[in-house]
């Protein structure tokens, strides 16, 4: 089977790169070709198809798309913070990117593929419950939300026609990111681990109290493949879920990085509060039940001194 | 004030202008011009600047939004059963057309115009509760209802930004509808009664224990205005809310019909199942609990007998 990874130069492409080209193989059949599309890739895609070009131009997706491609993971989009700076940016590869992504596998697939979509906790907003559950009407407050709910519901009809068999998976915040602080308004929660633990001073733009549903690297990798394998049946006409984290403040990360790496290692935090992005972070929601994704099989982190302990492993950081 | 009443030359749009033309003011300013975009117009659009034209096309647009307009109502629609039967075209008008509207607006207006969007009760659909709140989440099993949520989401990002006022009204079953049949798979709802009371047959797709969630002409162009006129701090940052109605089934507005207008009349309607169109209708939800619109001043339909006797006034029918 032929794979296509939008957004494959990546943290997160990359990493599904490499997981998937180490399998040799995803629902059981051979993995014949895997192409990452994305802006720009790390030094080393050997093995795979890395092309470079824009998600919102038709020429480059009719190049990626071959008819023999049968899995599709669309992780490629404006990060929050940009896509909230710059609108029509954000509206152009997030919602017209995702629409001509979806069109192009429609037309030039030679059967439906299985298409798995990450969609973000960045869906809710707005009055919220202390708690959100599979319920939970999304209400985003930033561009980037409502680009990303749009998408579930573009990606869902498509699914219903029956041009292809889309899964939507709404990601926590992935913590510990590897490389450097992104535009994502999220970014301060891997910096305050990944900086310190590189030596480097995190100014970190949040109150240490902001809370952050999160999931590890490790975690949704294996999301994005058990997404795939799952059977149709297993998601019926509800074409998303919320993926499953835990929870933990800025404070309470930062105790565990202390546990895990010592109190000098700490000290590389200081604080310097940014209150656009502390802005768009308070509309996030915090607390989930996910009875749903944990019957589908999807797993959480046990705890966050684990997440920290799998990055210092995942990235042979010295400690 | 200037208005834009996109699909003002469709049932709903005509009986909004004519209804703003006879007020002469919205929102106790006063009314300095009508525009009305639609594909085709009744006879006598006197007193209108009537544009015959695409939605989904940019110089049609740049056209009708004109600096000082103040107020707009989004009714244009390719409907349900038209958008499901040709997924292209619902696509094209529904989705890019709604959106090119709001870019156009966004960078046209003066001010940030008001925008009241008629959104659907297809916004609902799959598993779904005995009767629905203002909790439910759309999960469309419809082109259609796909595209009016996904319009929802835009008008309510673009609200939110600050680019327009918008607020979104699900709209129940329109019924009577005046006129002719049309492609919607609802047009059933309105055949049963208008053919009938003009003497015609009408075949009615659907079986008589179909129900229907439904409101009257009368009381969705109060509600349009009623959404224009009403503070935006009533909408905060919910800007979509389901509208009031009345739930009957067919067998039920058979009833009301043989009531007012005696058994001879309703002997016009056979049974003649349509398989699509029942299982499109089939997705739609019957029963809602309204109590958001309800304390924001939207008025229901006092009852089905009640909706017949006002389209037999409206339309000057003799019984």
């Amino acid at each position: 089977m032929k794979i296509l990874i939008t957004g494959g130069g990546g943290f997160l492409g990359s990493r599904l790169a490499r997981t998937l080209r180490a399998r040799g193989e995803l629902g059981g059949k051979a993995i014949t070709g895997i192409t990452l599309l994305d802006g720009a890739f790390p030094p080393d895609t050997s093995g795979f198809n890395a092309v470079k070009g824009d998600l919102a131009d038709s020429a480059t997706l009719q190049k990626v798309v071959e008819p023999e491609t049968a899995a599709v993971f669309h992780l490629a989009a404006v990060v929050s913070g940009a896509a909230e700076a710059d609108f029509d940016l954000g509206m152009r590869v997030n919602l017209e990117g995702t629409r001509l992504l979806l069109e192009t596998l429609r037309r030039q697939c030679a059967r439906p593929p299985r298409v798995v979509f990450t969609s973000s906790v960045a869906a809710f907003g707005g009055e919220l419950p202390d708690v959100l559950d599979d319920a939970t009407t999304p209400r985003p407050q930033t561009s980037y939300g409502a680009q990303k709910v749009i998408g579930e519901y573009l990606l869902a009809d498509f699914s219903r026609k029956g041009f292809m068999d889309g899964r939507a998976l709404r990601l926590p915040t992935i913590v510990v990111r590897a490389g450097r602080p992104n535009a994502a308004a999220s970014s301060f929660a891997s910096g305050i681990i990944r900086e310190p633990l590189n030596g480097e001073l995190c100014e970190c733009a949040v109150s240490a109290d902001t809370g952050v549903w999160l999931l590890s690297p490790r975690r949704v990798v294996e999301a994005f493949v058990h997404a795939h394998e799952l059977p149709a049946g297993a998601w019926g006409t509800n074409r998303v879920v919320n993926l499953p984290g835990i929870t933990a403040t800025v404070a309470e990360m930062l105790a565990a990085l202390k546990r895990v790496a010592g109190a000098k290692v700490v000290g590389h935090v200081v604080w310097k509060p940014d209150e656009r992005i502390q802005a768009i972070v308070r509309t996030w929601p915090v607390r989930f039940r996910t009875p749903r994704a944990l019957q589908m099989g999807f797993k959480p982190d046990p705890d966050v001194e684990s997440v920290i302990r799998d990055y210092i492993a995942d990235e042979s950081i010295r400690i």
